[in-house]
């Protein structure tokens, strides 16, 4: 049997992967038993799996959840982007220092078992450590210059994830996911939560804020597809990695114009005219500093897919959201 | 009155760095009181300094020391290379979780401040940073694709430093320098330690292990202009630095072949003699992803200058250690 830990296992992505392995199993593997780890955990939630109530930035805490040495670890804790630009030192607390900590816990593990314990782990990064200047399709092997307190601290995490497989301790793999739209439930502190929002809300009938301008073009997939990254990740051979163990995702690039025009094919006018125009400063100057669109090679090559176009993308929160 | 503390006060270039401030003042300004904090220190050792033991991963000590606000901080404490690909923990814990976590406290003073505390801060930072391949000559622009672990905890110290510069927090630059040589004293755990040893062994009249083959190509500086790039570093204005706060100082580029001519020039076949060529793998695997050469234009434009040659370099050690 395989043990499967999710760290952030009560957040949107932690609990669709939960509900994925638990219908599907990982990568056709059905026999695995999910430990999820969180603060909290939502109502209902994700049948068949163990919680663990607990903070990531609590190192007692995380050093005796490590100890259980899970066979699969899949990290997707994180400060939010918007939160770890509000708030200096929560950000680098759990996003910084505590990944590195969680890091130096795993390797712990490993040496005890005289290296034998090798997990396979997934580390959720994002495509926030890459900042401006960018060329119209960001490449692979684009440099790191983050602009975002958060972007910078995911830097950090790449390097600790990208360290533990280089010298063995881990199966390791740093995913960075495109911004994931449309997420469920309510706006978050994330400075690109309105990219759901302007979706989500229209579609439930309620009014939607876009603190943007229209030609802001950025870089999407699905939760769906994301759930999909991370267990295609869990299942890759590190040594198709090479030297570099983070992986641009592929993703959709649209503007927000697009994005407008999907819904409007989708559900019509009469939902788009709920989306109402605020610019907000804050949030224009977090989003001016984000990638618009890449080239993703390495991932495409090794098998990663998104969605093709936006209106897709919408058609996966309708099947998997609205349709249940 | 402005106060300077050097944190890594102790090791050799803190010392160093001391002496000169004690001499000369920081860029011509005498009245300064300076204070060295360090897990120890050599005896005797750098005049009019008060000395603070402590151990950077000490959270409650490096909280307790940053609350005396001083207007300027060297940051120069690390677990060298060689030590932090021996001991992932120490490593990591020191040159990554402790740096972030020094930060914190930095920003928990300028929050506590109200904005009104915005020290200088300067952090040693590695060439490390950069993993192979390279480049004959590595640009300013190159990307942060370290091959070791010391590398890569550079790097999320680098992301830490540029952060609280972003942020207005810290008037703040990371200096990546040169391998510095020559060290006086003894070899130390840096991977690097035999370019120190076969030039000070042999001028001392003792045998030095040359570990690598003549043809290593590397880049250096004198303790000497790493203390100048220091105290420059210090008086530099942030905004010349635009969003990329970590500089690549200059250095000389020469292979280990040249830098035993060098040696010869000024010290004669006899010494030359005293270096034993014994082959180690894992300081030769550690050098051969190190940097050989770099086109540090910024630097450079911003007034900072190393030496011109290893002569120079050899005759820098010879005044300050040997001719006192």
């Amino acid at each position: 049997m395989k043990r499967v830990l999710i760290i952030g296992g009560g957040g949107m992505i932690g609990q669709k992967l939960a509900h994925h392995l638990s219908a599907r199993g990982l990568n056709g593997d059905t026999d695995i038993e999910v430990t999820l780890f969180d603060m909290v955990f939502p109502k209902g939630g994700a049948p068949a799996a163990n919680r663990i109530t607990g903070h990531l930035a609590d190192t007692d805490a995380v050093g005796q959840l490590l100890e259980a040495r899970y066979d699969v670890i899949f990290h997707l804790a994180a400060v939010v982007s918007g939160e770890a630009e509000a708030n200096f030192q929560i950000g680098w607390e759990v996003n910084g220092e505590a990944v590195i900590h969680f890091g130096r816990k795993l390797e712990e593990e490993h040496r005890k078992s005289k290296g034998a314990y090798v997990p396979s782990l997934v580390f959720t990064s994002s495509i926030a450590v890459f900042g401006p200047p960018f060329p119209d399709k960001i490449p692979d092997n684009q440099p790191l210059t983050p602009q975002t307190s958060y972007g910078a601290q995911k830097v950090c995490a790449e390097m600790i994830v990208n360290d533990m497989g280089r010298r063995g301790i881990a199966r390791a793999v740093a995913i960075r996911l495109p911004t994931v739209v449309v997420r469920p439930g309510r706006p978050n502190m994330a400075a690109s939560s309105f990219f759901s929002g302007i979706i989500r809300e229209p579609l439930n009938g309620q009014e939607a804020i876009l603190p943007v301008s229209d030609d802001v073009r950025h870089w999407h997939a699905s939760p769906r597809a994301a759930v999909r990254f991370l267990c295609q990740a869990a299942g890759l051979d590190p040594a198709l990695l090479g030297d570099n163990r983070a992986l641009t995702m592929p993703g959709v690039s649209c503007t927000v114009a697009e994005q407008i025009e999907a819904l409007r094919n989708l559900a019509g006018d009469k939902t788009v005219a709920l989306i109402k125009r605020e610019p907000n400063e804050t949030i224009q100057r977090i989003v001016a500093g984000w990638p618009r669109n890449f080239d993703p090679q390495r991932a495409k090559a090794l098998g990663f897919e998104a969605e093709t176009n936006f209106d897709e993308i919408i058609r996966v929160y309708i099947e998997d959201e609205l349709d249940r």
